[in-house]
């Protein structure tokens, strides 16, 4: 199996030396990523970006790196000196996730922002949760995005790392939202988390869902969906922050092995989900790279550097070739 | 506040260190306590019932511990000789919760034992969860209890550690079937689990629920119903297991202050519900206890032993004068 220029839509690489650990896994399996940008301090102005970029080129020979920013009260100014460096501006509500300290409360507070993105052309990406509920944050929030999609028609909008069913459905309600999904929301549910002994590997934000919901983003995953695009949400933490309580799954290393699984003989569906989808939503222009998967067994890694794998140890029935 | 003979119907004490640790608070705040058989190996004959009886007893001074028998095909001789010796026999889904590996599987299989305990006069006690998804497991545990109560009318039967609001509609439709409500049932959602940081000190099974099965419990417990008991299923773990994912709240040292604050100035319904409905409920005779509870400032412990309990540093209202 072959796939063309795989990317990943959302992707958490970190800085110094987690970045130079876990950045291979994802250059060996995709042409590019787009990185996000919660750093401590966050990306988000130029110089931070470009001192970012370059540290993840200096760490890679053959891979793109799609540069988000961290939302804030940007400047016109600035963003049309940002806009060639950047896929999209990312907003976290504030302290919903890791280093989310700084995020946005109000959603009216960026609305001018909004304005000039929309202007400019360059995509929002959300993480859509709200403070309520654990279970329910993600189906609360879609009146946001039901509302930023009306007020903005023109702004092309991501929904990130979906977990609950009913925000796919927004989807054909709404031209301008998209969706990425998770290797750990296609597969997982809250009892690979608490189903058994207390799992906090597989703990992250949005909490992987129920049993109803995971089957339904399979389907829709499944059927093609032109705007369904796959967002790894990749997010390392050494294993003594994950016992912790951090939030956030380490997928990088078997991404497409185990995508190679859940799509079987579909490879036509597969390229689409990991790349052209992607590449046509939001005329992503990138060097063709072509990712070999062949059939043979192939053992997940149990550790890398400090960072416990998502399935570590696991055996698959595909192995990628470089 | 003065509280006469506070019974705690479910509780953990494991044995050795940890029960020296952790049984000095449950004896300066309660009379007596069903205390649970699922130790390694399991409680399950008489000679294993009164050693631990006996170890319990030589590391308390006015306290009466009631035992529990762990679930295993007993003959007739066997029960009538352990009868004298016990308050009720504890079932366990095979695998659900801690050491509960050899539970019963199927239900059916005890159906000889439970027709002798309702002979008997002998409580079942039940962990009634199913092996389906964790959010679900009480409520699909409903048609059990049910089956239960229809088959065997006359046996008394204790559906523990309550965190799913349906279930507690049992109570009204089955004479035979009694509740017994955890303090982090009755104070916490999968927010505290999960809602943040992942938080391994409020996991446990069942897990604590939804903001909605928590409003429910809350108030059917001051609605004052009769078979509501309390029962803290308080649940030692060393920190390092629970790091490693091991299931249970130590609430132990906190159970009056919080329920104080909890029922406020409604003495009477806590008197219910920390004792009397127990003792009318199931004949309960043990010599009487006053627990004193004043208003002050107290903080609950940060460690007991190598134990994080339940609201470890928490300021409370009330303190417990023994």
């Amino acid at each position: 199996m072959i796939l063309n220029t795989p990317i990943d839509m959302h992707l958490h690489l970190r800085e110094g030396k987690i970045l130079k650990d876990v950045l291979p896994y994802t250059e060996s399996q995709f042409a590019a990523a787009v990185v996000m940008p919660n750093l401590v301090p966050p990306v988000d102005n130029k110089e931070r970006l470009l001192s970012y970029k370059e540290e993840i080129l200096s760490n890679s020979k053959n891979f793109i790196p799609l540069m988000n920013v961290f939302m804030r009260e940007y400047s016109e100014e600035e963003l049309k000196e940002l806009k060639e460096f950047i896929f999209a501006i990312k907003l976290y509500p504030a302290g919903i996730t890791t280093n989310s300290e700084g995020g946005v409360r109000g959603i009216e507070t960026v609305y001018p922002v909004l304005e000039i993105m929309q202007e400019l052309g360059i995509p929002l990406s959300i993480h859509g949760e709200t403070h309520g509920f654990v279970m329910e944050r993600e189906k609360e929030f879609i009146p946001v995005y039901e509302k930023l999609a009306k007020d903005f028609p023109k702004l092309k909008i991501i929904m990130e790392h979906v977990g609950t069913a009913e925000m796919l459905d927004l989807l054909d309600k709404y031209e301008n939202l998209y969706a990425t999904i998770t290797l750990h929301h296609l597969l997982l549910t809250l009892d690979e988390v608490a189903g058994g002994m207390l799992n906090p590997h597989y703990f992250c934000k949005p909490v992987v869902k129920t049993p109803k919901d995971r089957a339904e983003i399979q389907k829709f995953v499944k059927s093609g969906h032109k705007k369904i695009m796959f967002g790894s949400d990749s997010a390392p933490h050494p294993i003594k922050n994950k016992l912790k309580g951090a939030a956030g799954v380490f997928s990088a290393p078997v991404i497409l092995p185990a995508l190679a699984e859940f799509f079987e003989e579909d490879t036509e569906t597969f390229q689409k989900f990991i790349s052209d989808n992607a590449r046509e939503n939001f005329n992503i222009d990138v060097p063709e790279k072509k990712v070999k998967l062949i059939k043979e067994e192939w053992t997940a890694p149990y550790i890398v550097g400090d960072i416990k794998p998502m399935f570590a140890g696991k055996i698959f029935k595909y192995k990628v070739i470089s």
